[in-house]
């Protein structure tokens, strides 16, 4: 039972850990603003903000990209997991940056997050056609999800 | 292996996906705020209130959407889910409402959350009932279960 | 398949709903104190910021708890986690205090989550060991897991 369940998550359990490295940095970054010796409002307003916007969507990033990974296949999800802490790491240093034309608005991911969308979407539907139609598609569409990801590296 | 996990999680994966969209239309709300060209302080702030009510009690609602779903049955979980889904989406049309009478307050939805609390200890308790007694009511509370579900839909 | 399953969560499960308790007694007294008579900013202010420290780590709390409870073992991660929510009630309590010396910053629990943390690269590293040298140590390392969470009893 152990080894089954550990050899279907593994993947998923390492990105997850990164991404709980990744809040610890964040943590850190609001922590060492908050004492400052010379507090600057304005900056500690910056890394709060960022640090408040990157925890309002990694629940719904943490949701995703397990339900994507125990549906359909855990290798691309870990992967589009990976870019997406990627793509974070960027948006809370663009948002501490001085200029305001780095910010990169309120939203971050969105297509990483629309990847995984769709691979639960086609995991369940693979799903029912298996259960209602006898016909198992899962081979075909891990293979083509495995080379979907590589299209998230395109900038 | 894969079929049989996601055989018992399907209708839980596909009410987080659900969820997930609704995150979407909130988040993609709250951007709109933010760059329209009229900005209006107490527009942006109400609706960006709503948004970090709603996700302040995300996790709480998927840790116990997905606790009641495996440790009793998935079915009633994934309806009590849709109808907090429903009540989520009601109280934030509400928070952005002129008058301060539609403003529904900071929390929502905890009659949806008490019942998928009592599910889960209900499931709990009938394991430990089957581990220490031997004795299975997992069938009775079932369909007890998916008969108060229906009461939630009362106003 | 459903004993199997609840068997192996069912601590993990019971901890989660003490958390999600813990989270409605805290959304309620900032309801409270929303709502009171005499309404008092810096309290409000004070128990909001209380609630929005204990919310924005909840879901890297509850990722890493149930990755160390899958991947090595339930008792010790059950065990690590009722810690971190007594931590986090010290944590909420003396936020709403009065002197600023109560207030314990805006990090907590970093001890708890580092053995979380441990726990799951345990479990991971322990998998691959099974997996390409074909040597288990998981019988001994959830032996020295269990004992070494009496540690954190250590104040």
């Amino acid at each position: 039972m152990y080894s089954i369940v550990v050899e279907n998550i593994y993947m998923l359990v390492i990105v997850t850990l990164i991404s709980v490295l990744q809040n610890a940095f964040f943590a850190l970054k609001v922590e060492k603003e908050c004492r400052s010796v010379n507090p600057n409002a304005a900056a500690f307003e910056r890394v709060s903000c960022a640090n408040r916007n990157c925890m309002d969507s990694y629940p719904t990033f943490l949701a995703v990209m397990w339900c994507a990974g125990l549906c359909l296949s855990q290798a691309p999800a870990s992967f589009a997991g990976v870019i997406y802490l990627v793509v974070r790491q960027k948006y809370f240093v663009g948002y501490m940056g001085q200029t305001s034309q780095s910010t990169p608005g309120y939203l971050f991911g969105k297509r990483v997050l629309f990847f995984l969308f769709l691979m639960c979407i086609v995991g369940i539907f693979n799903y029912l056609l298996v259960r209602f139609c006898s016909s198992d598609y899962k081979e075909y569409v891990e293979t083509i999800t495995s080379a979907a990801s590589a299209l998230l590296l395109l900038p």
